[in-house]
């Protein structure tokens, strides 16, 4: 069974662009506390905003008192306003060089608290209008940037997070395809792809499928952020109120593939206790990773080897209601 | 425990617009021995082409063979390249005129096998391209024919069933609220909603809450066709394949809004065996409706009640995987 | 020509669900400055918040300083938290009352200063998860509630504002069929549609034909609120910048139906500046609009006569590019 | 400008999955003569099923009769039922060597003709069902026969063309990223991206940044369908009735990155007659062609200098409407 880590933020409050305070916002300790309070999860990721970076010894009180692992440290490059237009592709030489100033001073900080991954998410890295960007130069300085960071600590591994779009209507790390690209381009070893599900569904991408991508080009899968949605949006819902069946295959192939890394889960519970909802989801990974685990490697091969959907739906069938035929 | 039917198509071959035939086709007599082989079944629907208007006395003699009953009769308003620009809609008096007299033939023939229902799936009335139609000449020409029918033979239930697009990419019957809409206006007892789940999923409606809506509006849901898709398309896969929980709900909301019609197995098994895909379909709904029977009626009015992705998150895990936890 | 109206709050600054703030918040003398700044303006929509309800005079004065007219006043039924699991639609009597109480208010402040529409966007009146609503209540409640407004003040018109998702990740006035549908069962004459380009194209539905129906089911269209997106999410940008041909049939539907209220410009200008990206609308508009009275009656009735998408696709690169062949 | 070729099949007639005849079907003879009288087509693509593989001498005759030149010609991996779960892919060792012995079989035919290209559309390779395919085993196999194509004969350029789904539900070669993903790891020279706008679209990828980065990543552009839809599905319309702005980029880019192939009239004409459509999508390439030769490479390169989609809204208005304001 994989290990649960969480957002920190996600066991607090959201606002969404309509409303500003859908709940009442939550102390760096409170929110330390109401994580500890789940006792399924092994581990926190936390989010190295400016403020955060501030904090950095209380975060480190915090861990000691509570016994959480660190999943990963992310560089703030999408709700600090300078990076609106972008961060490592930025054409701004300026902002660009914050960005990666930003960066190496999260991947100090990972090195000094023993977490060994650093995860980018260029969510504003992109474009919201067609005639609004040289696509070459901004793809090449993102690239370029990744690979400064990789250099510049290889004990840390540098993760980065696809999606398809939002908050730019278009962003470059768009898909698990085009991000594999641009890593074996690069060619570095302490390079990976921070898988989301919820990104994955977004992007018609199975996730199961994806996984095995990531294990063909170059092992890649280092990190999975975890949450549920309705294929079209980034709804960010509780694990496993939408999707059933395809978890199950996503769970196989981590196993099939070797992951050993966390699951982190990542939602946005606007109108749910943060808490309650970060609790619920680790129940359901309890229930789906258990499900996942009747899966037979001889059953499974011969499945896969008839390429027949009647065999498919036989045994996912199987897989969820075994009991009950 | 609703009844199985299936379009007696189904369990033979099928093409599409690259490959114009996946397997050998089928008899209509080996169609209808391969149905009955399907011991779940209860009826068959038929679809009313040209050529099945030829064989009504085979058709008489291969119900009382088989021993199946007729869930509806469809009209052909699809598949006769006569209706390509439109049926009832059509502003070619001619061709209305033909798809009003093919429909009471069908609607004759319905009531000759003491069938209660004929179906009109209006797929050909739409358009493809803007500038391409005068939107409400063609809607009250569709609308004024559809009362034509239900007056025919008030005996008769003349359903529709609407779908987003495909193969036209607009129809006119599009969602469950623009259909209830027309036929709010047309006012007769004798129309109702043929509901099929894949089309409710396309055009990103809670299939529960499409129950619900012909519930509250003149009690029009009367016929249900069923299969699975991953929502942007109407794959017409076998039942249950993608998704789980929202049949769940759905099985409920039939229970609850009193629906007692069939559930009619509508899909398009390209590549698989015909019969035994609507064979699995058959055995999904077995096990889905025997999930959905586990819910109690205190219990989820209680977490309906509390209007909390919490509590509906807890509440779903219980139904799929009660025993694990 | 039709006249524009702009939600005064598009002139300032926005933000989303990561970022609280791309750009530095305006006061509402700044906003109306900025608003009155672009001549092309006619008018100004307003959300009446409670803070906007506590600066009645003040909002007085700048309508009279700038002499920018009302085009609508909107009830504030998604930003305050209190209605963040509904507001009409509530199953709490307590926030539903309010909900009543709070419409009310803002239609007393419409009659004072002679406004005549006052819109509901009923964002969060749906639900997010499956098993979590009565779809059949809520909507009852929801229906009532539009009833008892109406019916508050018959001068002056309620328009509610239908769309597909957002904030919830589904709406229960979700497309123009079920919104037209509820308002014909309530049969009030002052009530209407605020249709929004961009809802339309986020629910497939075609603008134009929106137009229509709303046309023949009660003559309802009496607000529109106009913008751009790239039909899969309410990206809500500048106009013109997406959808070029579908506007000008839309804007030729307008016409035919005899719509002649204001077009209400509704954008989220993330990144840019607020005032310029209204101004950017408001040119698009005077194109868009100059383009589609190049349309001939005569013309157009034999091309939609036609229903060929080879005659009409040679219409609209006529109306396009008439001159370059 | 860049000359049109068409897939001589789109001047004929279509069927779809419901309607296996919209139009009677055309001769050979018949779609050369067809082609070669829309005087806007410089060469025809062509489709080597089993039954036009058998008909060399014809091809050649009709051919020099009409002077039309080949684009390139297509292996049929799609419509031969024999490869409905796939070509290169195929973990049936017999099915798969077939489909590299018809596509070297193609490949000689190309040089014996002098058309320097042969496409690949891998539309049956993918899966329908999840629990159906052994992800990494299946695009290896792929991988490998396309390697083995390429080494065949150095002389001919293979290009792929990648597409999201259909008529599988999900295919292996989905998007820009990973078609070029693939190429990068093979890495050869005469291997090659055959981008199709609709499919591009269909992804959302904006098609002038998926010709960038087949520039960036290789150079690959090699080939180009092109036609239209509404986004969410392969509508294949004539080009030009759905997207205006996006195109004029598209063009942009492929003169900036030195594109210098065909594009290739690539649409379903159900309802049409064929030759009428192609003739309208030339007309179209032909207008939008010269709308983006207004764009001159100072002015756009300071826009995209801007980032700001003010600056770019009002550059796609003055090239559309340049002489409106």
């Amino acid at each position: 069974m994989l290990k649960y880590s969480v957002f920190l933020g996600n066991v607090g409050s959201c606002f969404d662009r309509y409303c500003t305070e859908y709940a009442k916002p939550f102390s760096l300790c409170e929110l330390f506390e109401r994580a500890a309070s789940i006792k399924k999860l092994d581990a926190v990721d936390l989010v190295m905003t400016w403020d955060m970076m501030n904090q950095k010894d209380e975060i480190k009180a915090q861990l000691k008192k509570t016994g959480l692992n660190v999943g990963s440290l992310a560089v703030d490059t999408f709700a600090n306003p300078i990076y609106q237009k972008g961060s490592l592709s930025s054409t701004d030489a300026k902002v660009r060089n914050q960005s990666l100033a930003d960066a190496k001073r999260v991947i100090d900080f990972a090195e000094e608290i023993g977490c060994p991954i650093v995860t980018l998410w260029p969510g504003q890295d992109g474009y919201d209008y067609i005639f609004a960007a040289d696509y070459i130069k901004e793809r090449q300085l993102f690239a370029d940037g990744l690979k400064e960071l990789c250099k510049y600590n290889e004990n840390i591994i540098i993760t980065v997070e696809y999606k398809l779009k939002e908050p730019r209507t278009h962003s470059y790390l768009s898909t698990v395809g085009s991000t594999l690209l641009m890593m074996e381009k690069i060619g570095l070893p302490n390079l990976g792809v921070a898988l989301d599900y919820g990104h994955a569904a977004l992007g018609y991408e199975t996730a199961a499928e994806a996984v095995a991508m990531c294990k063909m080009y170059g092992d890649r899968l280092k990190h999975i952020h975890i949450n549920d949605n309705y294929r079209l949006w980034d709804d960010d819902m509780i694990v496993g109120t939408v999707h059933t069946l395809e978890y199950l295959e996503f769970f196989y192939w981590l196993k099939k593939t070797g992951y050993n890394g966390y699951l982190v889960i990542d939602q946005f519970p606007y109108r749910e206790d943060g808490r309650d909802a970060v609790s619920e989801s680790a129940e359901w990974l309890d229930v789906l990773q258990k499900a996942a685990e009747r899966i037979n490697e001889e059953e499974i091969t011969e499945v896969l080897a008839k390429r027949d959907g009647v065999a498919s739906s036989r045994y996912m069938r199987k897989l969820l209601f075994g009991g009950m035929e």
